[in-house]
């Protein structure tokens, strides 16, 4: 593979942390044994934990703290008075330049503003948006935001499109990835203001994207663009819809094969295909969201993952720190901010 | 069963209409031969299809006109000139009291504008919503506003959570549906201002509606709220969404179920729990979206249904007439525009 590459990890973020944290990087390196780590938490646990993981801990450097923020604790708080936690010393190992990228499974809220006051936005970027990848009928598709501005202004949709697009062309290795806007019908004159002014200003500025206007919500699931961009209320409504509506429909299938002997006895020969889509509906699966539009790599695990799940967000921040999706986002944005002076500023 | 109930309808609205409309009524007939329609369309079509039908052809009276609202056409074109259409028509006999209610399968921009433009909005509401159900774990969810209004207000919201408990009182026939704001967190403090602010109006103002703060998208497939309110961008996304991703899980099982021999052997087994599972996600069974808060009843049907889809939405239309659900919103704005008179107005 590769050289070495040191991600940060805030051990102690999680329901079942540290140990599904550790048990998560054992899956990582058995994939790719060029990962080091460096280790945020409480020492003991961690050193008990790696005690039977001899290869993972010859990869791992601890950092003591006996502090980590509570999932309920407020973002706010958190910036207040988290400064010794294991999630502000893990972000703070990226920007020291000790790790590419950090990887925590901790409290959303509190990591994102954490990872905003500690990092900085990358310069011409003015909002950081949170970007992941989602199950289509055609592979993966990059969706953003998902949840970090409840409203954007059109240049912040212009700004995660063009995100969104390094992005793409990291994780999926593909030239030219396309990009379209989500709203409520494919006409020009349709959905919101802020979003006709967005294509507008991506159409009329020529940006080298391959922009293919407006999608709708079910071409979320239909594939057919690499990058769907949308703000962060939208994105999470439809991120979590998308999830509730798998979840249903697996909840149709097992009482639909639980409902009759001979239902029970198809459920026997269908299990190997029924497995077969459960994994591909698995989150785990698509886990890590990156809060993208940072002076470094903050990736979110989800907090109710497994091994399994922690193990994809580290290869993910892995990924994103091998291509230096950093230094192409600020060569793009660079690159834009002339053409994009007259739409509309904030902040 | 009860009393003869008149519906209108547009027969010459819909993908394969007018056939796939009489179809439908066919069916609608079946199952309550208390109804009596009003077709507008052209008469010889309708003639000829009502040939073989004596029961149907007994229970309609055909009201001449060979325009149709063409699907393409924009809103404000079907107003400045749909006057003779089919679909104009149908709406001026529900306006006219000759019918309860008025069904259409036709361009949805065109009837609402239409609807809007003929019945007018309901004293004390400022703007009419889309409403419609969805399949949950628990049953059925009513959800509005899937498209109506691109932005809303905090008073569009809270007159959206009234309409919306009314037309699930009548449609569950209970006594008392719990209504939710969806939002992207559960916190009071999480989402967008208008959200926040409705949350806020409805308690304040004592409604009598068992408000059960905000739901999340995962809850819509999850159920345990009758009514879910939203904005129409945000709901119109999350309908979609939930169509693409029952419609990408069954790519997935059909691709898992014809990957193998064995595989496709499991299929002859699993085929009955599967055409449930199919049943249960199946929109046909959940078409008809009214166009609440006007002067009468106006269902639109989705516009590529079949016959069995129609006769859900003119069923629907049918119980919404028979319940009074329009008289019931009267009374409950008239009875809350005291208490709501500080919230934020418009238009």
């Amino acid at each position: 593979m590769s050289d070495k590459l040191t991600l940060s990890i805030d051990a102690m973020g999680g329901d079942d942390a540290p140990s599904m944290v550790i048990d998560g990087l054992k899956l990582a390196i058995e994939k790719d044994d060029t990962l080091r780590f460096i280790l945020h938490g409480d020492e003991a646990q961690l050193v008990a934990l790696l005690a039977d993981k001899p290869a993972l801990k010859d990869r791992c450097e601890i950092r003591h703290t006996d502090v980590a923020i509570p999932a309920e604790m407020k973002a706010p708080q958190a910036v207040r008075q988290g400064k010794k936690s294991s999630m502000w010393q893990a972000i703070l190992s990226v920007r020291a330049k000790e790790a590419e990228g950090v990887v925590s499974a901790g409290n959303t809220g509190a990591l994102m503003a954490l990872s905003k006051m500690i990092l900085k936005t990358l310069p011409g970027i003015h909002r950081p948006a949170i970007i992941a990848l989602l199950p289509t009928e055609s592979g993966l598709v990059v969706m953003l935001d998902l949840g970090g501005n409840t409203e954007c202004t059109a240049r912040n949709l212009v700004e995660f499109a063009v995100m969104g697009e390094v992005y793409a062309r990291s994780i999926f290795n593909i030239e030219k990835p396309s990009v379209a806007l989500l709203n409520i019908g494919s006409e020009d004159m349709k959905g919101r203001e802020e979003i006709r002014e967005a294509a507008a200003v991506i159409k009329d500025s020529q940006l080298a994207l391959d922009f293919r206007g407006f999608v709708e919500g079910h071409d979320i699931g239909k594939g057919g663009v690499d990058v769907i961009v949308t703000d962060g209320f939208t994105g999470n409504v439809a991120l979590k819809t998308v999830e509730g509506t798998a979840k249903l429909m697996s909840f149709f299938l097992k009482k639909a094969f639980r409902s009759t002997l001979l239902s029970r006895l198809g459920y026997l020969f269908a299990y190997g295909p029924l497995k077969k889509v459960k994994k591909m509906m698995d989150p785990r699966l698509y886990n890590g969201a990156m809060f993208i539009g940072l002076n470094g790599i903050s990736v979110k695990s989800h907090g109710g993952t497994d091994a399994l799940g922690f193990s994809v967000a580290v290869k993910q921040a892995a990924t994103l720190a091998r291509k230096n999706v950093l230094t192409h986002i600020r060569d793009e944005i660079t690159h834009i901010n002339g053409m994009l002076q007259d739409a509309p500023e904030q902040e």
